[in-house]
């Protein structure tokens, strides 16, 4: 058991942390594991809970995930599928708005209970997220995939202005009000761009980027943009690591300082990225 | 038609209303027809939207209804009733949140496209609304039915001053951050009088309080609180009208200047009631 | 006799324009027929009253015309004329001076009667209008006749944004403090141009611009800053209606995005134009 | 000739003073012969410019006088009179209001000229003054003289904290807009208890209160409020006096902390008795 | 070693103090050995430093002990005691603020390398402490020994709200701007009723209030306010714990939630107290 | 003695330069015979607490002086010099720290017993001013003498902004908090500079910089900068004048408007500078 200097010694660590990031906004995306676990989900939203405590304003990007299959499954509705991507028709979308909605509400009654305070919002909410419609990769029509085209955030400023914790679902309005689901990883580096944030955290269910994927032992911890076509080509990122190294390049290139792809099966791991210095995952920097 | 001249005499005539209302709150409990009747729908948002812009802030408070008994059945859950009240069990909760959810972020589309600024909220967003559990009325347990504890309007507050139009949904939240389903007419009430709204306007599915049932030219415009005893032993308001009457009373005694039960079947019956002398339904008042 | 919902249906016409114009500054050339008529005086400030209380902030530039000379007659002051201009000696500029500080204030009572909050001033308050000495045609003194040498609306600024409504005289201030009496379409101009207005509305006793004097269905809704030229060569623009059209184009050239020539004659001819897309009068546009 | 040294010491002097009554408010009746005589008038006005500047808020309520009674005469407009009083019909109402309203802007003028920011406002300007008809001595009908029903110090309120010296006309404003001419003693006493000002001036032609009227060295230079009766039984104070002293007792039961009698022909008797020790005049105190 | 996961935990822990302290004010009377060895100095500015950015409000009452004895050794200046007090002559006096002033300075500075932004006091900046002559037991002259008559404490809150850590002197000033040297413990005490703090600390260099003298396992880790007479006339408490138990019940009776007499040799003591819930010294409450 | 009209004269020629330094920050070097003789310190604090309290913002700067040479001298600290500069080490800084330091508060005394509210800061108070080392003419290492790097003027501005009058005291934070002494000529000019402030008025014990200096009336009143050269190669300005005129050119080209060099030892010299016309001391501009 450590000892009350012990104790006094973590807490003295972490204040080069706290100035540091004194007054900066975080966006995080919150996702998989960390998202069904009980624990991990405590685990998580402390973190954010304290992050607002000591001065920092963490802001939530959510998504689905398996929820959204299920409910489906429940509802007999079957899917489309053109090239491999699901076919969001109308009543799809409902019910991914349905479940978003739902686990929005569960998120922020978590940070509530955690002694923060959490706001829900979806993109609709004030047109928050303005969204176009995503054609498939052989320009057919999907349905209700979206693409952000706007993010107008003086709603999730205002939020965060009053002291309270964002928590927002990856759903885009159309231009006659209608519903887009849109990739959250993409939303939250839309958001951190938006925002001028000072990080954007990708929760995944991996270790970060492996060299070679087969030793845990080869994380890159810091790769710049500039070398990440070459780590694309030979093959160290691929799949869907992809596209969420790409929002870790858009967001730099909006002007965020830096990006984490972090294991969210690890407890913590925010806050251990935040506080300490111990290396989490992969940060992407400029 | 028209002529320019008549249009300009209508304005005028609205003028004594703007003054009267300018800078006041009002609270409307939004259900029934004018929630399922898209003509209906865009009515009642359309008054909103005008009402914001002249200087008056409306918050609605929102049903769920039939979605609801159509989610429930889709899904197959089967309902258990005691003395004639749903149990609304774990299962039961969940769809009726979801549903909530998806019809919050609807009404915000809808006045999103009208021109305004709607933002979606929950009771749990914020604790907005702290719920305790509700018994049958004979004391049994029927699930995650609530009455409101507690209303923490802040967040409220600082939606409508940054010129937003708060749509909130019935649902509180419990001492661990459970959910419970409150009767929106009774979060209405709750809500005009922690907002010290000037005006609560529910909107239901008739003329309003009737004299004589089968006579619609019998309608009580006004009745005083200190009537409403032997209105209800004559039989005048009986059913389901007597919640809602219950919910003026406690408003009335709460603070609200003046609480309307209106016909959401006439459309824009709001707009009639705020900036003209057209009496429509029943006002219920000190 | 109009049934409700065509009252309702009129209000939400008017919807689009309340939104177009909300927070923006309209600066009214108030003169001619509607400052002598009882109603048309009632219904231009009701327009006006109404206007600020929907959100659009009226700036009143008044005229003193016929009252003037009926003073200076009464108090045997005769008036010398060079080239056509009347000579304004110190006699003659103090009754200038008094006619139009009664008219102002009686504009400001009439205001206030109709539940606005008028604020009376002259353009020597705070120096609000900084006046240099304007020499006749012929380079002859005429007097305390004066032109705009700069204008400085914090006053009016402030007595807005506090919400009354400004109603201003068109008196200049020299540089020893002496007065100037400034023509009031010129003073609506710089004033117009001074607060960045949105609109300028100069209103006449004529229909607006009449491509055929003699044929009133021969308005000319809309006329462009470039057109203006080959207009006045034509003879379609003429007389008194030239400085009026001048001011209108230093005006657009000052930053203001409309301008319009109204027919004053025309009960709430402001409101008609503001509210409704009825055509009224000539609009300059740039 | 004074050496620096001197002047140095005279503004050391004023410190005190300066400090004593450093964001206060004081209120001056402004009238006789300091409004006629030119260097007068530029003494006065120059002592309330220097007041604003050091911290002190002055406020300026006028008179009309003599003007009133030429540009009666030389519109051929007689008075009738009752019990010997001036009965003020509709044309000699409109008489005072155009004069009173360039002696107005005239002060004005005149503080802008000396670098203040002098700002022009009567009584009906945001209903500053609202007037309830007064009748004659024998409940006659003596026509439009008006006594302060309330005052709505606002708009004052406002002009002041913005940095300007408000200059106000003695003309309130009647239920239906109409003009009513009052006493400006009257006006000032009302005006500097509805700012609760710290002091109250009133600049007269005479000494001050003289205890035997024929001996200029007799001047009371402090008397109480609760003496004053026996000072009227005694004739001490009588005539013209007894007016002015009950504006100075409303105005101390009203809150002002002191109120002032003074010699309004002593160049800067203002200045005088607000920055030396030197007893200019008579204060009425508690 | 600690592992990442332990890290966290520890941080996680001090979550509900966090919580708990968000933007309270705690004034620490800082004084004996954590003033003298080095780490510790550096280990109590640490945890101000990180409370200042966890939200809570530090503000430092400092002593100067030994160092004040040393420099009027060097001077050769002898002290003169009366019934065991030191007289504080003039040349005394001069003294003890120099001392005081440097380690006031000395403060600040490790505060700011730190990352915290100091400002240093003393009782005469803004007449923040004004004090009275204190006299002997006897009722004898001791010189310029005082006590506090008034805390003007805006200054000290202006630092505080703009993000200051401030940082107090006892010293005193007199009806004529004299010093006086103040008991640092006394002024602790006022500061924190003045500034109505949550919590007021006294470092000491004991454990706290023993229970027996000469067992360390005896600490009485919270007393009550009722109990403290008792506990005087057993000797429990004694001899110069006496005074600071004093400023305790004063503090308390004034406001303060709750004082604590602390280990100041302990390194983090403050924060532990803060922080944890571990026991740390003495709490006085209520 | 002077009349009272005379009196009211002094102050109403004091008002022209009263507008004009309205708002304007004034940073004032005090020290040599001015900080030494109690009349002539009273009269300083006199001039600026009038200053403030007529709007006008003064910020001093002192010197130590003898008192730093007299206490080094008691405490037998005795003084390497290099090339004829003082080697400031560690006990010598330590000793200048203190005087300064009480010197300091003493004109905070002074300031609030005259009715200003004064605030004692040092270079060390929030890091405001950060110091280089300087090194000696030959590159020797002299000690604690510093050269501004930087200064950091939140702290005087909020303390400004607040109504308290600046005093600081010329000690520099180096890199590790160490403190150095810095000449107060150079800080006042940086803190001129940095607050961009209207004047820097330099108290000296000369007249001011004088043509002939064996001619009191060879006064130069004012100088330009591009004048400095050739004054300085033909020995009118020589020896210490050099660097305060130095401080001046830097000041002037870091944006300050005005810099004087004035007699201290003429009582009131900065109020009869900054209030009247007549030439004191040397004014050096643009």
């Amino acid at each position: 058991m450590l000892t009350a200097l012990e104790k006094a010694g973590i807490l003295v660590e972490a204040l080069p942390y706290i100035k540091k990031f004194y007054g900066k906004t975080v966006v995080i995306k919150y996702g998989g594991h960390a998202m069904i676990n009980s624990e991990l989900k405590q685990a998580v939203m402390t973190d954010l809970v304290l992050m607002k405590f000591v001065g920092i304003n963490p802001v939530v990007v959510h998504g689905g995930g398996p929820e959204i299959t299920g409910m489906l499954k429940r509802l007999g509705i079957e899917s489309q599928f053109v090239s491999g991507l699901r076919v969001t028709d109308s009543p799809t979308m409902e019910v991914v708005e349905m479940v978003l909605g739902k686990l929005n509400k569960e998120i922020v009654a978590l940070i509530n209970r955690l002694g923060g305070r959490g706001v829900g919002l979806s993109g609709k909410d004030a047109n928050l997220i303005i969204a176009n419609k995503k054609l498939g990769s052989g320009q057919q029509d999907i349905g209700f995939v979206g693409e952000v085209a706007q993010i107008n955030p003086q709603l999730v400023e205002t939020v965060i202005k009053e002291g309270y914790i964002p928590v927002v679902s990856p759903v885009g309005s159309g231009p006659a009000g209608e519903s887009y689901n849109i990739n959250a990883d993409t939303v939250a580096g839309a958001m951190a761009t938006a925002l001028q944030a000072d990080k954007l955290i990708i929760l995944t269910d991996v270790e970060g980027i492996l060299e070679d994927r087969n030793d845990k032992n080869s994380l890159l911890s810091t790769i710049k943009v500039e070398e990440i076509p070459s780590l694309i080509e030979r093959g160290v990122i691929q799949g869907g690591m992809i596209p969420k190294v790409e929002c870790c390049i858009n967001a730099i290139k909006g002007g965020v300082a830096t990006t984490h792809i972090l294991d969210g099966r690890v407890p913590h791991s925010i806050l251990l990225e935040v506080f300490t210095d111990k290396g989490i995952g992969t940060m992407v920097v400029k």
